[in-house]
């Protein structure tokens, strides 16, 4: 018998990448990439270039998703030279919360000629920030009446979810609103459109979705929101929820055609890109908090007991592995940070210097950074430049550093910025462990493990060993191997994560002395973190405000 | 009778400038500039560049001054095409508190071979701050006294003048302390070198030497400092004080040989960069405040009362113009800040995008920065980067900057920063306004006055006709001014100012709705201002502390 394979397909904020595995071992073949077209539209909509969007807004277009399943998965199964015959399944995973407003047989609105030109119409990708009146009103709401579920999410309901932006095409366009027969989250529209089934998935519906204990909010607590929205549960979002590693269907012919696999393979129930990491990095124990690390940050970690965790993003009932409580957080910026500052905050002699060396700016800045005893640049940084989202829930809050003097250079505020994302890190690490959910190891996946300044700042922070995951496709690796559990290769996740999945433990451990001098500069970044984060002084939020006003031209 | 005419030196932080001067309407000639050869001193003595001086020190060297005399004065007259015979009068100005440790005849005692490499033997320029412990202590010793000078200067003696940095010197290094027969002002040293007598100018006297109503600080107080201290004033300070626009003597056939100007002529009193500005913006009534806006800004203005200003630099009985009451208030860090953030935080697109314009980086930020409403950049930041000297005196404080996001872009910082500078200036008004020494108008010296955005932002945030200075050579036409009447050409400031002096008025005015929106950023200023400046925060001081113990090799 010939050696059987999966396809694991990626879904991240720029492109999507397809993972040829082998079912036996998790040994990955071959991998490629396709960029979405559209990538992020944050400026103006491609039909109306002359009409900016208002700040905050981040959209997508849905037919860039299938571009990838037309090219990056025929492209990585050739790279492979394996025989296409001998893949038996497919699965992917996708961002989230983004949110995909269709007609009932999964049309996407923005497809119909007479909406091309309505923002409301598009993609609302995870990062679309602008629903944030309509997450105050669901959490004040929520609190007002001590609705049960809404502890499950540590206490606040994010902007960036399902029922928030939402709300926020109800009220911003209701005729896109009474177009839209589904409210789908991109993780299923993208299995929908492999296997002609719409099924919706257990994590997603959890974490983005508030369904908890079976039930979504109800129809009175909709309807305390806006009249209108109190049929929106039933009307557009419920469906049939799929445990994760299930089969969704098998692949139509039409996507046997785009993507050249065999029609009527096992295609897995969708999932979430972090969330499918964790087995990828065998992390399926209670303890075990792995943290998916490039643009944003993701934490997610297995726990055998139900536990309230203030400003978590969620605790779902099979959200990570069936049969755990699967704990989520996140932290909503950390390498589109230090991207940020590289492109626009680092002067053309750091640039010079880093191509003399023949490196990257990044590696040039981590190399001038390491050579510095902790807290010798004086700088401490919030880590807020697109909001926070673990444990303060506030996408309004805004990046902030303090310390700088004429003698601060470039590689000070780069070590400073990779620090305040470490002390964001630790902050949830000690709520998670305040709460009754003790994280004892670290694993760390995505690009930024490559960073050894940025690892060794976090276990010193932290004052914990970190594992790093084997693969450097976690994500795809984690959907090929649920695609293996699919397609009935494996009993379940658990035993796939042991054959298929990979990590190298402890590769980093904390120096006490450094640590000792970052509980000292942490003190400082909690200091700050709640007097700018907890209401002390609500000057981000006046800004933010200031800021839309005076683009609005309502300032003069 | 032929034209005469009269030299003004303005001793600036980099370089000394010499400007000829018609005494009959105050024409200006021509000028010349000589930078000082060892320029700023921070990093390491030229005597042994292996030893890293400590953070915040900033020393200079004597002899660069009487190079300025060599070189700037020769070439200026050369270039003004006048005959040397028709100079009538010299006269100085100087950066202050700059020292200068002596022996009795002047000698500065790093010219001694035993103290070439001692960092204490060098001049302390105005803007060495390491001295702040010691600072700390005189303020925290005149208050438990009450002391009645500690009013005069609005509570708090600053690091940067005499009695700090003298009582460092005896502390730290206390056989150069022993040497030292005399702690002299720059000011007064160069003029020493002119005529060859020292006569301490009232100016520097009272503002940087707590002369006040006739007496300096008494010597149980210095002893309650350190008792070795007591015969401070005594034994190192005392001198005769010269008032402003008197001759402190006639110049030297040594002199006369450095400057080719004639032996004998009148040799003014030392006097202060920013205060000789005054009068050569015709600035000699109450209400009128200059703001002299350079590298840092230092506010004048006269008073015909007495008021007791919390956070001013001093008032001083004729320390702007005889017989009235000079008040002075002052920012540590505004050009510079300006400087730094181009040199260390503009990406090379901006600076590429200038070159394309054909224009500066400064030119370039300031033309996209004007094109946006207020507000819109959704940024405050406090301008600290070199402490701050009014209101708080405070200079372990750094910058800040708040409501970053992944939009922000340099323009943005650049006009924030230039915003937050106009908000100090607006704080110093206000302080001064509540404390019965209203500010009427506002006059800008110096270079930064060409910048039209800054020049608007100023008008708006604090509601006031700006008036510019006549002269782009305010401080050296000044001294041409004190020159003419030590000459006696004129029978006081006042009548020199008139026929001399040069003031384009209110040149650009408020926009009350601009106003309006700056009023709420102001507010956000002073939120921050407050909390990180008066104690509800303390974390700069923790982190200049917590950056010195690293660089020591105290942490880890």
């Amino acid at each position: 018998m010939s050696e059987q394979y999966v396809v694991g397909v990626d879904y991240g904020t720029l492109s999507g990448r397809a993972l040829v595995v082998s079912v036996k071992d998790g040994r990955e073949l071959a991998s490629a990439v396709h960029p979405y077209a559209h990538a992020v539209i944050s400026d103006a909509l491609p039909t109306t270039p002359g009409s900016p969007l208002p700040p905050d807004w981040a959209l997508q277009v849905p037919s860039d998703y299938v571009d990838v399943l037309r090219t990056a998965v025929p492209e990585a199964v050739r790279a492979s030279g394996i025989d296409p015959a001998d893949v038996i399944g497919i699965a992917t995973d996708f961002t989230a919360c983004t949110m995909v407003p269709t007609l009932a047989d999964g049309t996407p609105l923005n497809e119909l000629p007479q909406f091309a030109d309505r923002p409301h119409a598009y993609v609302k990708l995870w990062k679309h920030h602008a629903a944030q009146g309509q997450a105050d009103r669901i959490n004040e709401l929520a609190e007002q009446r001590s609705e049960a579920w809404l502890p499950r999410y540590g206490g606040l309901i994010s902007s960036e979810w399902e029922f928030a932006k939402g709300l926020q095409v109800l009220e911003e366009d209701p005729e896109v609103y009474a177009a839209m027969e589904r409210w789908v989250e991109a993780a299923d529209w993208i299995v929908w459109q492999l296997c002609g089934t719409y099924v919706r998935n257990a994590c997603a519906a959890g974490y983005k979705g508030i369904l908890q204990d079976g039930a979504y909010p109800g129809d009175d607590f909709l309807a305390g929101l806006n009249p209108a929205f109190a049929d929106f549960v039933n009307a557009k979002l419920d469906q049939p929820i799929g445990q994760l590693g299930r089969p969704a269907g098998t692949l139509t012919a039409e996507a046997a055609g785009w993507t050249g696999l065999p029609e009527g393979i096992a295609v897995a129930v969708g999932n979430v890109d972090a969330h499918v990491t964790a087995p990828a990095a065998q992390a399926v124990d209670a303890g075990q908090m792995v943290a998916i690390m490039g643009t944003s940050t993701c934490h997610v970690m297995s726990g055998s007991v139900l536990r309230e965790v203030p400003g978590m993003c969620g605790v779902v009932d099979g959200g990570i592995v069936s049969g755990t409580w699967g704990y989520e957080a996140g932290q909503s910026g950390v390498g589109d940070i230090f991207g940020w500052f590289v492109d626009h905050g680092v002067p053309a002699y750091v640039r010079e210097a880093a191509d003399a060396a023949g490196i990257g700016v990044h590696e040039h800045l981590t190399e001038l950074a390491s050579k510095q005893p902790v807290g010798a640049h004086g700088l401490v940084a919030l880590d807020w430049h697109s909001g926070n989202r673990s444990v303060l829930v506030d996408h309004e809050l805004t990046g902030l550093i303090v310390g700088q003097t004429l003698a601060t250079r470039p590689e000070d505020v780069y070590r400073a910025l990779i620090e305040a994302t470490a002390f964001g890190t630790r902050t949830i690490i000690e709520t998670f462990n305040a709460s009754g959910v003790p994280v004892e190891e670290l694993i760390i996946a995505g690009g930024l493990s490559k960073n050894p300044l940025l690892m060794q700042i976090y276990s010193d922070v932290t004052r914990l060993p970190l594992s790093v995951i084997g693969s450097e496709q976690g994500p795809a690796l984690g959907s090929a191997l649920h695609a293996a559990v699919a397609a009935g290769a494996y009993a379940d996740i658990r035993a796939a994560a042991k054959a298929m999945g990979s990590l190298n433990r402890a590769v980093v451990l904390p120096d006490e002395g450094r640590s000792k001098v970052y509980d000292r500069l942490f003190a400082e970044y909690t200091a700050l973190h709640d007097h700018f984060g907890r209401g002390g002084n609500d000057v981000m939020h006046r800004l933010h405000a200031l800021r839309r006003e005076a683009l609005a031209g309502g300032a003069a």
